[in-house]
C-alpha cells in the first residue's frame, strides 16, 4: 500500500546515516570525539572556543589574524535589535530561558529573511546567544541590563553579563573549555534538526530556532538541570546507595547515565569530571559516589548494555561552579552549541538534498467517510 | 573509523522510512492522498478544515457535539497574549510573515514551558496561526486589528480578520477546501522536524516553530508565490512556449513542478485546478498551457522522468482568486498544515524513541593541532 522503500523501518533512525560530515566524528567504539580532524582532549583546554568555532565553520585553525578578525566580528554583533529587546522585555518573567532564546534569536533574525546562511551570519547568530540569556536573566533579578565589553573573549563577556562584572580567569577558563566540548556531536537530534530545516533552502535562523527547540527536550539537553535536582536529593554520598535503591524500586530514571554512542567513557565527562573534582569538590565527592552506584545498579539490571554516565552529569558540576543557575544550564549548552549547529547548516546547504525521509502507513484501510449528519 | 550503520548513506534519507504513521499516505502509484483511512477527494468538499483537523487529531470524524466543541474552543483560543501581541508590533513591516509566524508561535507559546503535548495545546495553537497572519497583515496596511468573530468557522474568520469584512460563502468554502487538501502529507520536511523535536520529549510550540522554519524553505512550502511571479513574467498563454524555452537556456527552473513521491496526478493539484477553472479563469488559461509546455519541455530533457505539477501550481491561482497577497500563501500553507504537524507531534510522543541517526565522518583523519603562535 506504501511507496517503494529502501529498508524496514527502523525507530529512532538508529544506525542509519542522517549525513555525511566533516564537522566531528563520535567514535564511540574508542570513546574520541573529532571535530575537523582534532581529538576532543587536544582542543578542549588549549584552545579558545572562536578558535573552536571557526575550525567548525571553516575547517581548519585560524592564524593569528583570522581569530582577531572573528572576536572583532563577534564583539561587534553583541547587541540585539530594538525588536528583539521589545520582544524580550515583553516576555514574563518566569519564562523558561529556553523559550526566551527560541523566541528572540527567532525575532533578531527577521531582517535576513531568507538570505542563504554564511559564516558572516553564523556570527552574527552566536554572538547573540549570551546577550539574550544574560539580559533575561537580569531581568528575572530586576537589574539593569548589562552592555557587553568587546574586549572580552565569548566565554569572559557571557560571564561578564550575566553578573555585571568580570569573573576570575579559572572561571573564564572553565567555561571556555565547556564550550569548546560541547560545541558539536555528531548527528543528534537538534544537529539533525537544522539539516532537516536547511534542507529545504531555509535560512539560518530558521534552523537554529528549531534546533534550540529539539535541545530543549529532556532526552535531548533539557536535562543537565535534572541531575542537579537528584544530586540534591540525594544529598550525601552515604545515602546514594539506599536512596538509589529505593528510587529504582519507584522506577525513578538516574538523570545523566546512558547514550547510544559511546561504548567507553565519554570523552567529554572525563574532561569535565576532573573539572568537578578541581572546582567544585562537594559537588565531586557526591556525584562520584552517585556514579559508581548508578552504574553499579544499571549494571544489576542489565548487565548485557554497556553504561556510562553522559556528559550532562559532569556538566551540572562545572556549570554549577561557575555560578551559573540550573535554569541556565541547558541554555548555556545552546550558547556551545550553535557553533556546531550552524557548521552542519553551511555544510548541509554546500551539499543540499531535501531530507525527505518515507513513512509507512499503519492506519486503516481506505473506506468512505459516514456524512456528518449520520455520526450521531 | 565511524560507528556501525546498518547501511550506506541515502542522500536526503530518500526511500529510508522515518516513521510509522497512521495520520496520512501518500499513495504516490496510485495518486491517492489518504487522511486516517478516508481518501482526500472524499473529503476535500464535504469537510469542514475543523472536522478534518479533529479526524488527524484524534484518528476518527466527529459526531455533531464532537464538532461543536473542538469550534467552541478553537473559537476561545483566537486571542493572542500580551506577550505575542507586542512582539508583533515590534516587528519591522516588512518582516517575511513566515518570520512572524516562527516567532509569534514560539512567544504565544511559553507559557506551556515543557507540557506534554496534548490535543487542547493542539487546538489553542492552530487558533493563533491566523491570527497572527492577520493581525500582521493589517498592521502592513497600516489598519486596526479586527477581533476575531466566534460565531465563524475557521477559514471564515481568517478571511474576516484579513479583510475586515466577512468573505463570501464560495470564498470560504474554496479556502476550506485548500485548508483540508494541504492539512497533511505524509513524512514531508517540515512534519519530519517537527517528530524530530518531538521525539526529545520537547514541547509542541518548540516542534510547531522549527516546522514552519521547514516549511519557509523554497524547496518545501517557500515556492508558491515564485509560482505566481513567473507567470507573471510569462504572461500570456501564447508567450508560454517561446519563454519557457528561453528560460531553460538560461537554467531558470520552472516553479511548481516535480514532487519526489507522485508518479500520477498529485490529486490535491487535481481538485486545486478544477477550483482555478471555475474561480480564476485569467489565471487557469495561463496556467494550463504553462502546465501543458512546462511538461513536454521536462519530458524532452528527461524523458525516463515522471513529470507533473506539484500541489503549489494551482494553489497559487486559488489563493489569489480568495483574495489573499502572494507573500500570504506559504504562511496560509503553514494555516493547514499546523494541523498535521500536531497530529504527528501528539502520535510520535505517543509511540517515542529518540530520532537521532548516525553521520559518516568525511573529515581528515586525527592530527595533532598546531598551536596559535605557529600557525602564522
Amino acid at each position: 500500500m506504501s511507496t517503494s522503500t529502501n529498508s524496514a523501518y527502523v525507530p529512532g533512525l538508529e544506525g542509519i546515516i542522517g549525513a555525511q560530515t566533516a564537522i566531528s566524528m563520535v567514535d564511540g567504539a574508542n570513546g574520541r570525539l573529532v571535530y575537523q580532524g582534532y581529538v576532543i582532549a587536544d582542543l578542549a583546554q588549549q584552545m579558545s572556543f572562536e578558535e573552536v568555532a571557526y575550525l567548525l565553520w571553516k575547517g581548519q585553525l585560524p592564524t593569528k589574524a583570522q581569530l582577531d578578525g572573528l572576536a572583532l566580528e563577534l564583539a561587534a554583533s553583541r547587541t540585539l535589535t530594538q525588536a528583539a529587546t521589545i520582544a524580550l522585555d515583553a516576555l514574563p518573567a518566569d519564562t523558561d530561558p529556553m523559550d526566551v532564546l527560541r523566541s528572540v534569536v527567532s525575532i533578531q533574525g527577521v531582517e535576513h529573511r531568507l538570505s542563504q546562511p554564511t559564516v558572516p551570519l553564523a556570527i552574527h547568530a552566536a554572538a547573540s546567544f549570551p546577550t539574550i540569556l544574560a539580559m533575561f536573566y537580569r531581568r528575572q533579578l530586576g537589574l539593569e541590563p548589562v552592555t557587553p565589553r568587546r574586549d572580552l573573549g565569548h566565554a569572559a563577556n557571557y560571564l561578564y553579563m550575566m553578573n555585571g562584572k568580570e569573573a576570575g580567569p579559572e572561571v573564564v577558563r572553565a567555561l571556555n573549555t565547556y564550550l569548546v566540548l560541547l560545541a558539536d556531536h555528531g548527528m543528534n537530534a537538534s544537529t539533525f534538526t537544522a539539516r532537516v530545516i536547511a534542507s529545504t533552502e531555509s535560512d539560518l535562523t530558521s534552523c537554529l530556532v528549531g534546533a534550540i527547540g529539539a535541545l530543549k527536550g529532556p532526552a535531548h539537553g533539557g536535562a543537565p538541570s535534572a541531575v542537579i535536582e537528584q544530586l540534591e536529593r540525594i544529598g550525601t554520598a552515604e545515602n546514594a546507595e539506599p536512596w538509589m535503591r529505593d528510587a529504582r524500586k519507584q522506577k525513578i530514571k538516574f538523570m545523566g547515565f546512558g547514550h547510544r554512542v559511546y561504548r567507553v567513557y565519554d570523552p567529554r565527562a572525563k574532561i569535565l569530571k576532573e573539572m568537578c573534582r578541581q572546582m567544585n569538590p562537594r559537588f565531586y565527592e557526591l556525584a562520584t559516589r552517585v556514579e559508581e552506584v548508578a552504574l553499579k545498579i544499571l549494571h544489576e539490571e542489565h548487565p548485557e548494555r554497556p553504561q556510562s554516565v553522559n556528559v550532562e552529569f559532569y556538566s551540572a558540576g562545572v556549570l554549577q561552579a561557575i555560578g551559573l543557575p540550573k535554569e541556565f544550564f541547558t541554555p548555556t549548552f545552546a550558547v556551545s552549541r550553535v557553533a556546531g549547529w550552524s557548521a552542519h547548516v553551511l555544510e548541509q546547504a554546500a551539499h543540499n538534498r531535501i531530507i525527505r525521509p518515507q513513512s509507512e502507513y499503519i492506519g486503516p484501510e481506505p473506506r468512505k467517510p459516514v456524512p456528518l449528519a449520520e455520526r450521531g
